[in-house]
C-alpha cells in the first residue's frame, strides 16, 4: 500500500514542479512509510526524489526502523555529537544531487531544526512550500480510510456515552476530561489520543480553545465537550453542548440556532459545491438569527490523519468537494464572559452527497 | 511568578546579545505566560524584546486568552483567511522595530510556518539559535518544581504498580499500554500524558524507541515499559525492564548489568561533576561486561516541563551539573532481533548530591 503512495507522490511531485520534498515525522511521513517516528531534539527527515531511492536521516538508535520501511531506503545515521548531524545531512543531499534544486518543505510540519540542517547540506536551493501537493495525497479518502474513520468516530461516541451519566454538579472540567480519556482507551481508541479533549462550562465554554480547568460544573452552565478518537492513525473530532440544570432561554435558543446551523452546514455538503458554500450555509442561519458576530471561526476544517488538514470550510475556499473528501462542520456561538455553544460532526462526501460519519443526538441534554 | 520569569527572560537576553525572542506553543511560551496555546496550523507567536511590551500575534478565535497573561501584552490578531496573517506579523516586527535586529528562536519548537512569517515582517533581521539563553531559564528548577516533578513521578509509580499485576501472557503491548495510559490518569496524571507510553517485549525490546504493537507477551520475552506522568505542567519520565515467565541466563546478567550501570550513573551525579562523567560511570560498567555495542545512545537527557531538554547526559558534554538540574539516567543493554533492558530513573542535584526522585524496585520482577 505504501509503495503506491509513494509512487503517488512522486506523480504529485512531477505535477506540482518540484525535484523533492523534504519530511519530518508528522502524518505525511506516517502515511508514505507506515512508520511511527517521534518528534524529538534529534532531527529525523525523509528525502524523497523521483526515480531515486528515498534517503532517511536519523539517529543511530532509529536504524532498527529503516528494515520496516516498505520499500528501500538509503539511510545516513548520526551518533549523539549534534556536530555529526551536519555531515548526515550534507551526504543525504549529495546522494540525491539536491543542492541548487526545489526541494519542497511542509511549513505546518518542519522545524527550524530540520531545515537549517537539510539547508546547510543544498545551500544553493530553494525551498517552496509543497503543502498543497501533499495535501493532494491524503484529500481524498478511499474505502478503507473511511471505515477507519468511521471507527474512530464510533469509538468517540461509545466513550461519550459512558461520560454522560457520570457528569455531576461540583465535578471539575479537568476530572471530566481525564474521564473522557479513559473511556475513549476503553472503548478502543489508540493510547496516543488525537488531541486533549476540550470540557469547558460557563465562562470558559465561551472560549472555542479553552484548556480544561479546575472549575466546578454548576447549574445554568453550558457544558462543551470537544474531542475525539484515534484509531489505525485515522481520527475523529466531535463536539456536543450539554446544559448543566436549568438553562437560560437565551442558551436554549443559541442552542438550536447552532443546531440548525450544524445541520444547514451538513445539507450544503455535496461534489462539486464549493467549500464557501458549506460555510455560508451554517453562517446563514447564525447570521440571521443575529448572532453573526458571535460565531468567530470558520465551520470545519479536513479531516483524516490530522485534525486540521484540508479541505478547509471557510468562506474564501472555492476549492470544490469532490468524494472522499472528510472535514468537520463545527458552527458555534461564543457569548464571550457567558456561555458558548458548538456542535462539530465529521462528514464524508460521497457520490451523491455526503455521510456523517457522526450520528448522536445534538439535541440539548441535560447533564448533572 | 511569571512576570519574574518574563524578567528573568529580559536579563538572559541582554546576557545572550539578544534583541528578542519568538516563541511559538510549547513549554517556553507556557513557563513564561501559564498559559497553554495549541500548535496547529494557525501560527501563534510571542515577540518579546527588553524594556518593551511584549507583543502577541495569534487569531481572532484566540483572543480570550490575552487577558489571561500575567503581564500587559499588545496582541495582533487575524481572521480566518490566511492572507491576513502576513500584515498581522508586520505589525508585530514594527511595534518593537525588529527589523535588522537580531532575533533569538527556538529550532526545535518553531516551525517553517511561524519562522517564514516573522521573516517576512522583519526580512533584514539575524535569527540566530537561542535555545542555550532560553535553555538557561528552565535549567535550575526551583523547591515548587522539583515538588511537581516528585509529584509526576509518583503519579506514575502508582500507576505502574497497579499495571503489574494486570500483565499476563497473551496480552498485547497495545493493550498494555492503553491499561498503563488509565492507570496514570486515574493516579492523577494530566490528561494529556507527556508521551505514549512504549511497552515493548521479546525482540521490540531491543529497539529503545519502539511504538507498542499487537505482539503478545510470549515467555521467555524481556519487558520493556518507559513511561512517565504530567502533573502541573512538569513530567515525569521512567523505564523498568519485566521477565515475563523464565528468563535466558544472559537476559539474567544484562539486567544486572544496566542495575548496576544504572546505579553508577547515579552515585557520580553531584554539583560541578561533568554532564560526561555521569555517562561515562554508567558506560564503563556495561563496556566492562562487554556489552558497550550494545549500549547504543547517551545515558539520559534534562526533564522538566519537557522530556528532552537540558542538561544532556553525554560523553561530550562538559557542562557541570548544578543544585536544581535535573535529568535521567537511563543506561540500556539492547541485543537487536532479541531482547533489550533499560532502567531510567529521575534525578535532581542537591547542593551536596542527587536526589532520585523515582525508587521503584529496580531487580528484575517476573510478570505473566
Amino acid at each position: 500500500m505504501t509503495l503506491t503512495r509513494l509512487n503517488k507522490l512522486t506523480a504529485s511531485l512531477r505535477t506540482g514542479g518540484l525535484d523533492a520534498v523534504i519530511l519530518n515525522p508528522g502524518p505525511t511521513l506516517k502515511y508514505l512509510s507506515g512508520l511511527n517516528f517521534h518528534l524529538m531534539e534529534r532531527p529525523v527527515v525523509l528525502f524523497v526524489a523521483p526515480d531515486q531511492e528515498p534517503v532517511l536521516v536519523l539517529p543511530e538508535l532509529e536504524l532498527p526502523k529503516v528494515n520496516l520501511f516498505p520499500y528501500k531506503v538509503q539511510a545516513f545515521a548520526y551518533g549523539e555529537n549534534p556536530s555529526e548531524w551536519e555531515n548526515a545531512f550534507r551526504k543525504a543531499a549529495q546522494a540525491l544531487r539536491l543542492d541548487g534544486k526545489r526541494i519542497g518543505v511542509e511549513p505546518r510540519q518542519l522545524r527550524l531544526l530540520e531545515f537549517r540542517h537539510v539547508k546547510a547540506g543544498a545551500p544553493e536551493a530553494d525551498f517552496p512550500d509543497a503543502t498543497d501537493v501533499l495535501a493532494g495525497l491524503r484529500l481524498r479518502k478511499d474505502k478503507t480510510e473511511v471505515d477507519t474513520m468511521r471507527k474512530a468516530v464510533r469509538i468517540a461516541q461509545s466513550a461519550l456515552e459512558a461520560l454522560i451519566p457520570q457528569i455531576k454538579i461540583g465535578m471539575t472540567e479537568k476530572e471530566l476530561s481525564s474521564e473522557l480519556v479513559m473511556q475513549l482507551l476503553k472503548h478502543g481508541s489508540e493510547s496516543e489520543i488525537p488531541f486533549a479533549p476540550i470540557v469547558s462550562a460557563g465562562p470558559n465554554s465561551a472560549n472555542p480553545h479553552a484548556s480544561p480547568t479546575d472549575r466546578k460544573l454548576q447549574a445554568g452552565d453550558l457544558l462543551v465537550v470537544d474531542w475525539g478518537a484515534a484509531y489505525d492513525g485515522y481520527i475523529s473530532d466531535l463536539t456536543r453542548t450539554f446544559a448543566v440544570g436549568e438553562m437560560e432561554d437565551e442558551y436554549k435558543k443559541i442552542h438550536k440556532i447552532v443546531q440548525e446551523a450544524n445541520a444547514a452546514g451538513r445539507a450544503a455538503a455535496k461534489p462539486g459545491v464549493p467549500c464557501a458554500d458549506v460555510d455560508r450555509a451554517a453562517r446563514d442561519v447564525i447570521e440571521k438569527a443575529g448572532y453573526g458576530i458571535y460565531f468567530t471561526h470558520r465551520t470545519g476544517h479536513g479531516i483524516g490523519m490530522e485534525g486540521h488538514e484540508g479541505p478547509y470550510i471557510r468562506g474564501d475556499n472555492l476549492q470544490l468537494l469532490e468524494p472522499g473528501m472528510a472535514f468537520t462542520v463545527e458552527p458555534g456561538i461564543y457569548l464571550i464572559g457567558r456561555n458558548g455553544v458548538r456542535i462539530e460532526d465529521n462528514l464524508v462526501i460521497t457520490e451523491s452527497g455526503a455521510e456523517s460519519l457522526s450520528d448522536m443526538p445534538r439535541e440539548i441534554q441535560v447533564v448533572g
